[in-house]
């Protein structure tokens, strides 16, 4: 019996706008031997994503918030070290959701197993070949019905699901493709490497303006991660008919009063526009769809991706919030294990 | 050749926020001899609408403005007094857009000749059996895809459009119909008179607070003719998968200066919410659908109406501005003539 200690990060008090590490705490947690049908799972990665700000709160959403003084969960990948079940044999790269620790040991119903594409990192499975791109591909197709010859704006380009949904935008025949970013560097990884045809800073100037410039003949479909003035900037710009997946809206999650929104709402009436909201859950069902278009792009070669990789459980904190903050390009993941013997 | 002489009203100045009646002159106009194809029409009634505060503003939007220096247009139901059309004979009662004036003379194209229903008055053509009428069905079912047993709200519900769409959700098999209002007697009316099941009167207190005391457990559909605080509040009161059809913002249609949005966007993403704006332009082919069953209420007994009647062309404006203060109760329209004989 190996691993039997495993480090869990726990929500230690709820933040009061951004967090801090002191919300936070590391425990060692001693697992005892498996009960019947019971795997242990050594993660290799594990996912921090905006959502997870909004678990940390008290509020009631459409998922439950993280309990104060317990390890908090999220999507993560690992590998079976040991089994007491018939369905998951050692060895198995699997999927779930007990992320934030580097050892777990659960009944083997809380693990999907993941066919594994040769020479493939685990941690796209968190990324753009999983939840991350897999919302992308919602956004666009379910929610903002996209058709081939849309413009699309994506706000927050450069992040996790920003750098998935511009690359199938295009792949699904978009005319045009624009995005945000918050730095020169992401903005030229848009146009360079993730094939937008056009992007901006949007710290260096109003959104508003800068997408005008960016759209001369205005938008028919956006992706919103940001909100805000993104948002306001998007109601301004929309064509006729146009259409608007709210995905996140990562500049509201850590204030500490309600922010006013757009002054221009009127706008949806007179130019018949439509905004929808929506978290995966209710799309499921698309999951096969998007994994086979995924894994052709994908095999093909047509789908750039960037992570930026924190090592060792106990960082993730440090991970979560440099993600917030923007610290990321692509998909922000926490390596727990190299070789199958956790970092921490 | 009698009705040669047509009272127009005309934008003569574009208002800065509220209209005042030196924003509009009245002018005598001389109508010349029929050319071919042409008819004339004593107009019985015209319609004054929210949506033409927006065509008195220069901004372009999915109407064309009205020209300063010219006569206004808008809903108006007539009948023909002389043609020169084998289209459209004398007698024939017609609906057409050619209203802000008594005695109309255009090519018969611009005329829909309207099967009369006995003991039906013609104004009903331009409320509830008409374009009013219309504007709630379509807002229900073609953008909020109101379901049977959906909680709907309906903000400005004593208005034309307000009154009309509250009977159809309910006809349609809404589960419970709340409305907001801005008097005691219009709530008194909307649970009496107009079927109800809750109604507040939204200066009585913040709308967020009374809606959520109203729909206790929560909304499904907002159809909303107000904007501002009342869609601030539906987004608060949205049960998950709420639809909204966003279909006037008169809160806003005079403001000189743009106010800020709703401070609550945020649950369009949590709890997976549509918005949706529209105008009839799109819809159109809804219309025989409408027909049919607004004319199966009809003749059933299951619709109730109330008009404001102003007399006289012209007092178009003053009636025009009562109905942008609330000074309504179900539909506002301006009888132009009694017995082919015009007012002015």
């Amino acid at each position: 019996m190996t691993n039997t200690v495993s480090t869990h990060i726990q929500l230690a008090s709820r933040p009061v706008g951004w967090p801090t590490t002191g919300d936070f705490a590391t425990v060692k947690v001693e697992l005892g031997p498996l009960g019947p049908g019971q795997v242990r799972v050594v993660n290799e990665f594990m996912s921090v994503d905006p959502y997870m700000r909004g678990r940390m709160s008290a509020a009631k959403s459409y998922t439950a918030p993280f309990a104060v003084g317990e390890t908090m969960t999220g999507g993560a990948i690992g590998r079976v070290v040991e089994s007491a079940s018939d369905a998951i044999p050692v060895g198995a790269v699997v999927l779930h959701q007990f992320g934030w620790r580097d050892v777990v040991q659960e009944d083997a119903a809380g693990f999907k197993i993941v066919p594994e594409l040769p020479g493939v990192p685990l941690s796209l499975y968190l990324g753009v070949l999983g939840m991350t791109g897999f919302t992308g591909y919602v956004g666009l197709t379910a929610i903002a019905g996209m058709k081939a010859g849309d413009t699309v704006f994506i706000s927050g380009a450069a992040g996790a699901v920003g750098t998935a949904a511009g690359q199938i935008a295009r792949l699904l025949g978009a005319g045009r493709v624009i995005g945000s970013a918050g730095s020169d560097e992401k903005v030229a990884l848009l146009t360079e490497k993730y094939g937008y045809d056009a992007a901006f800073n949007y710290k260096s100037g109003p959104v508003r303006e800068l997408l005008a410039t960016a759209a001369p003949e205005g938008i028919d479909v956006f992706f919103d991660n940001v909100g805000g003035d993104h948002l306001e900037a998007a109601l301004a710009a929309f064509n006729p008919g146009g259409r608007g997946a709210l995905c996140g809206a990562i500049s509201s999650y850590n204030a500490t009063e309600r922010k006013a929104g757009p002054d221009n709402m009127g706008n949806m009436i007179t130019r018949g526009l439509t905004l929808k909201g929506f978290t995966l859950g209710s799309y499921l069902d698309l999951a096969p769809e998007f994994n086979e278009h995924m894994t052709k792009w994908f095999t093909d070669g047509d789908i750039a991706f960037d992570e930026t990789v924190v090592d060792g459980v106990e960082n993730a904190v440090d991970a979560f919030l440099g993600m917030m903050a923007g610290a990321n390009t692509g998909k922000m993941v926490v390596r727990t294990a190299v070789n199958g013997v956790p970092i921490a």
